[in-house]
């Protein structure tokens, strides 16, 4: 896999502070021609969860080749391993803790090294907390410019990366039993259900509420609840110009039914 | 109009999740050696008549031939047009609805065209809800990389295009009506005032209180109202290191008097 | 000191209004080819310390000839003076309030301008409100990209620049005197006391509360207080998975002493 001089950052770093500006100091320190682009940031702290969501539903839409790097590691300092991922569409680089899974479970790794060898990290003193300035960033820089994963460290079998579990979907003829999965900044409540199992005629059933599927958020007036399938392509609860999550009082693991006929 | 590379985004999707990323994705896509540079992603939800002043108010800090790609689309989905619109310093990608009418005001349409070129949207399924991945991002970056304006879609009559209105300022010899039009994020409260008509003496009244006219925020000590023109050319309303808005109670459309000698 | 095309931006901006996107555009219009990178935008309002804080520990992990402009400016449009300092990794850009003094605390000055020259200033009005756009990104856009500090202004005695005074550490064999100087958006605590000062075994007491010190987060279980050298390189207070901010109730300026055998 050809690097494109392109790295993404994920994390949850919040964008108060100067962590994320110092991974990217730490990039160009490497290589200052590399074209760094934000996924976010704002990551709810430790939430492997939404992490693996959000970089499953990102990674598609960029050219191939891509380093992402993804740093929502609740495990930096213990046994947790440090891992670099090649797949069919580029690189991915970060904690071993299933961040990566959702993603591998789209498209395949290849091949997988722990990141071992101290050459690719910076080389002051290495921070027992921010792992991210000091192993990932530049790990990632030397992928984007080049380098071999098998310098990086040693390799490891891929079928041994941690799996995030994530609520299974039961079809029956009629009804498909999911859940919430992700809840985006706007309240839109995703779920776990894709949208190719729906078709002309179906509805949601949320916390006792029937809500008619349709189209898109202007096929219902302003205030009125909507499922639809969402821009990444699973079935979504809003509220047109309001806010699903708070007003319908959802959460992550609230189940849904989908009614089909 | 000759592009320059550089592309301006502006939206309500917020930093929290990854749609903001999945644009940069997309246009690097199409072309990895964009320039693209973001003016704000917190415009209020849904709010046209904010993106429209922003965006009045950035445009001309741009080299010419720059791209702005702004996306604020309540009607999603619905019949509202997507556009392409060539002006004197640039292009402007969104949907028709209002939100280009600041910067029209200030500098005429050249052209405009409908967006129903296909060729020039992602190719995979089209999203009911997300035009900015799957339309804007990608005719944007083909306009920036030169593709020609009449190739995007079917052109449009430039005095169609939907204009927002805003309130309009009223002029007698000693007072100048107007309005609160926009309220940033440290609460400062910018009327629809122009600079241009406030000289040596004057005072604002708004709610009743009466704010003296000055040049700079130094003027006053802290904590005291202020009325100064703005870095946007405007009669604003400011509390030297306080909350204008929050601790004057002012809002989008509060009525503003400046009185002028 | 040779630049090398990178500039940063740190102010208390936000990112809800165009202020930071209208500064990226005043670059650009001077030299497109620059490379411009956020440290971070979230300063509390017109807090040089905090500003001071986050500058000294980011600069050191930029490129040499690396740019930083940085605007937290609460005394823009009095007699403040604005500046320009060539020093050992690179030049700083802003207002002369003490913003910079972290900074040349590590790494002398070698040279300063005041910006007395406006041709390296927009050419159209000055603000008196927003020297960030019209004043230090021009004239940072020009240092990057090969102007002379000394066509900038007339020099000024590096001894003269203002200095920002932080509580002093006391030492003692057993125990070292300190205090809070700044608290990351996770609520990390992080003291004046450098980690260079803790050995094997290490005690903080803040609040009347003796925390262990520790090397990492994951050597304390969730919810736990934990006391580590942080990766700024100083005493830092965590509670793991929490607040330590909001949970020990610690402020700027909080009174913590680390006791050592």
């Amino acid at each position: 896999m050809q690097p494109n001089g392109i790295l993404t950052l994920l994390s949850d770093f919040g964008l108060s502070d100067v962590y994320v500006g110092v991974i990217k100091g730490a990039i160009a320190q490497i290589n200052p021609a590399l074209n760094v682009i934000d996924l976010t940031h704002q990551i709810p702290p430790q939430s492997i969860a939404a992490a693996r969501f959000c970089l499953m539903n990102a990674y598609a839409y960029f050219p191939s080749g891509t380093v992402h790097i993804a740093v929502v590691d609740p495990g930096v300092g213990s046994t947790r391993r440090a891992i670099a991922v090649e797949f069919a569409q580029g690189y991915l680089v970060g904690p071993d803790n299933g961040l990566f899974s959702g993603v591998l479970s789209q498209s395949p790794a290849f091949a997988a090294v722990e990141l071992t060898n101290p050459q690719y990290w910076r080389t002051t003193a290495l921070s027992n907390t921010f792992h991210g300035r000091d192993i990932f960033a530049p790990v990632g820089a030397h992928l984007a410019s080049g380098a071999n994963l098998t310098q990086l460290g040693e390799n490891i079998d891929v079928n041994t990366l941690v799996q995030l579990d994530v609520a299974p979907v039961r079809i029956t003829p009629s009804i498909i039993y999911g859940c919430i999965q992700y809840i985006d900044g706007f309240g839109n409540s995703i779920t776990n259900i894709s949208g190719s199992y729906v078709q002309q005629h179906w509805n949601v059933i949320v916390n006792g509420l029937h809500i008619p599927g349709s189209n898109t958020y202007s096929d219902v007036v302003a205030g009125n609840a909507i499922a639809l399938v969402g821009s990444h392509g699973y079935v979504e609860i809003a509220i047109a110009n309001g806010n699903a999550c708070r007003q319908l009082q959802l959460k992550l693991g609230t189940q849904v039914q989908v009614l089909i006929r």
